[in-house]
């Protein structure tokens, strides 16, 4: 047996999401800026995914501006804000996702970019937070609802309260937590929040970024001034319906994948434990859907490569073409030892896992484990 | 009989198009940047659609970045020039489409945005790029191959030639002119060129930036590393898919289109002027499926409105969501009277018009333009 667990990295296109922008390519395929009745069809669409998008998610249609990716999201949200900002530090956690530590260090001018401690759990260290907000000037805090490799997630409502204490804005990247987690922008306390379509069955290409009308962020993309100037550049009108469509799935299906994805998770993680594996994250509340182990002295691009020659798909760390080679930057902020996140191996479950995959990648990895295990002791022995 | 003339706001994607996606939709899904198989399937599909985009405009695969939008292209160019360049000049033309206007009035800093006039038929005025490149330090130039609204061709060799002889790069924004006219990456001599997929029967959402390997330019969108550092986020593996084959069929496509277009066109044309109406850029080489006319006192946006309700689409000007109200930027720039430009009417040809739907537009136009200018020689004589 073999199977997919990358949800984390992407998703396929579900079928309802992929009927839903069927008419979108070849019928009702007008510029949704074009005034004509074809185009006032196409507008319709859009702002009908604009409803679905807010309401799944608790937000208000006008909050909603659609983008490419959500690394478009996140750099829009970083840059656009410290652009505008007459405050000149922007404070992002150190296991955020690439596109928002890139983003970051990128500032220029007079922007101070700030790096937050997180424990070895991975939560944010909120005596940090508060440290930081006190001894600089921040236009922005952002962290992340849901890691991308460990799942652990923040407590985004409390970090919201201390930034906005502060008189900073807040934004969290939820790209990973959409469908996995109960998700309400107005409840998360976030002034801004990224989501991304591919991660939960909508396509590639198609994105969001949640922001309040009272953040002034200069546009990434400037030219036509379409979505009220904030994300200029032709609507992509079949993957905003589809991400329209993905929303609403994702709210009505959430409950019931968590509570199927968190047991088929915590039995593999009873069996990879019982078989010298190390969770990480596992002493905090997690995405139901991830579990990022390692075991000991197995590097974990080789049990990646082996597992993959087994037929299934994991991987070592982020989806990233970039660090390919180095360590995961998420593991290292909570101080696992160099050689210990070495040893990472990242499973994340989705629509199309069944248990008797679980079960059939639990065997393939304890097996594959203790064959590595036995080659280095070999090794050692000579 | 009613039809869609608006190709040049937007196409309906290609049933080969759509055929060449499908499997990247739910089958060959994963992410390109996994190491995985089903990941290295996805690299090799997006590898794959690179080299049938470098083919058919004659640039080398490494050349190719993949972006969400003309707009992103254009800004990524613009912006990402400027940012990394010593020289603090951008100097575009009066007539580029908002995205270029926009991105080149946003730079900050030192640089300095520089706009070029064109003469009465909207062509570049080469004593004033040559005056220019003479009086600034230009560190780009960009010009666009074609006229959104005309569909004005410019001499983008000569350009070229001119732009290099002064030590910048020129970049052109060619999302206008794929699929309608040949085109040669290597033979325009610029540094960088946009297409936008959209605007020949790819899906939105999806475009390219070609760009020579010296051109140092800082990514837009910056995070994982994707396309060597030049635009992160994840590939769009459906839409990099589509994009491929489209390049390949309007390589395939455009000498039939050209001179199929070029005839109805013209025999349109030749209605229209009879009928009084004047043709904008008329003198000059255009786009063979593009023509912007306008009859003496009736307004564009009514014309446009009446013969959305005759079931024929087309638009008043460029299907952006800014200067809805305002006449054309680029008639202004070729010295049109406000009072005239503001009676154009935007006629654009593409894959599913025919010769019949062309001449039952002229029809339409021409009763309609009757009708009108009588009910104003009616209000007059009141």
């Amino acid at each position: 047996m073999s199977a997919y667990f990358d949800y984390n990295a992407t998703t396929m296109v579900d079928e309802e999401v992929m009927a839903a922008m069927q008419p979108y390519w070849r019928d009702c395929y007008a510029n949704a800026a074009s005034h004509h009745a074809a185009g006032r069809q196409a507008r319709q669409a859009v702002e009908n995914a604009r409803e679905q998008v807010a309401a799944a998610l608790d937000a208000h249609p006008a909050e909603v501006v659609f983008t490419s990716s959500g690394t478009e999201s996140n750099n829009t949200i970083i840059k656009g804000v410290a652009k505008m900002a007459i405050k000149n530090a922007v404070a992002v956690s150190a296991v955020e996702h690439p596109c928002i530590l890139c983003a970051t260090r990128s500032l220029h001018g007079a922007a101070v970019p700030l790096f937050l401690a997180v424990d070895s759990n991975g939560r944010l260290d909120m005596d940090d937070l508060d440290d930081t907000l006190k001894n600089n000037d921040c236009a922005l805090v952002s962290v992340m609802t849901a890691n991308n490799e460990t799942g652990v997630l923040q407590d985004v409502a409390q970090i919201a309260e201390r930034v906005h204490a502060a008189g900073a804005f807040f934004h969290t990247d939820a790209a990973q937590a959409v469908g996995k987690i109960p998700l309400s922008f107005a409840a998360s306390g976030a002034d801004a929040m990224t989501l991304s379509g591919h991660k939960f069955y909508a396509p590639k290409g198609i994105a969001a970024l949640i922001v309040r009308r009272q953040v002034p962020f200069a546009p990434l993309l400037e030219g036509g001034g379409h979505q009220d100037g904030r994300r200029s550049g032709t609507e992509n009108v079949p993957g905003i319906v589809g991400l329209g469509r993905a929303c609403e799935l994702a709210a009505a299906r959430v409950e019931e994948r968590m509570t199927q994805f968190s047991n088929w998770r915590d039995k593999l993680e009873q069996r990879l434990t019982a078989a010298g594996a190390v969770i990480f994250g596992a002493q905090v509340p997690r995405l139901p859907n991830t579990c990022y182990f390692g075991f000991p002295s197995i590097d974990g691009d080789t049990m990646v490569t082996m597992l993959d020659q087994s037929g299934f798909a994991v991987t070592s760390g982020a989806a990233c073409a970039s660090m390919k080679d180095a360590p995961s930057h998420v593991l290292l902020a909570m101080e696992v030892p160099e050689a210990i996140a070495r040893t990472a191996v990242r499973f994340s479950l989705g629509a199309d896992s069944t248990e008797a995959q679980v079960s059939a990648f639990a065997d393939c990895a304890i097996t594959l484990a203790k064959q590595l295990q036995q080659l280095s002791a070999v090794a050692v022995e000579d």
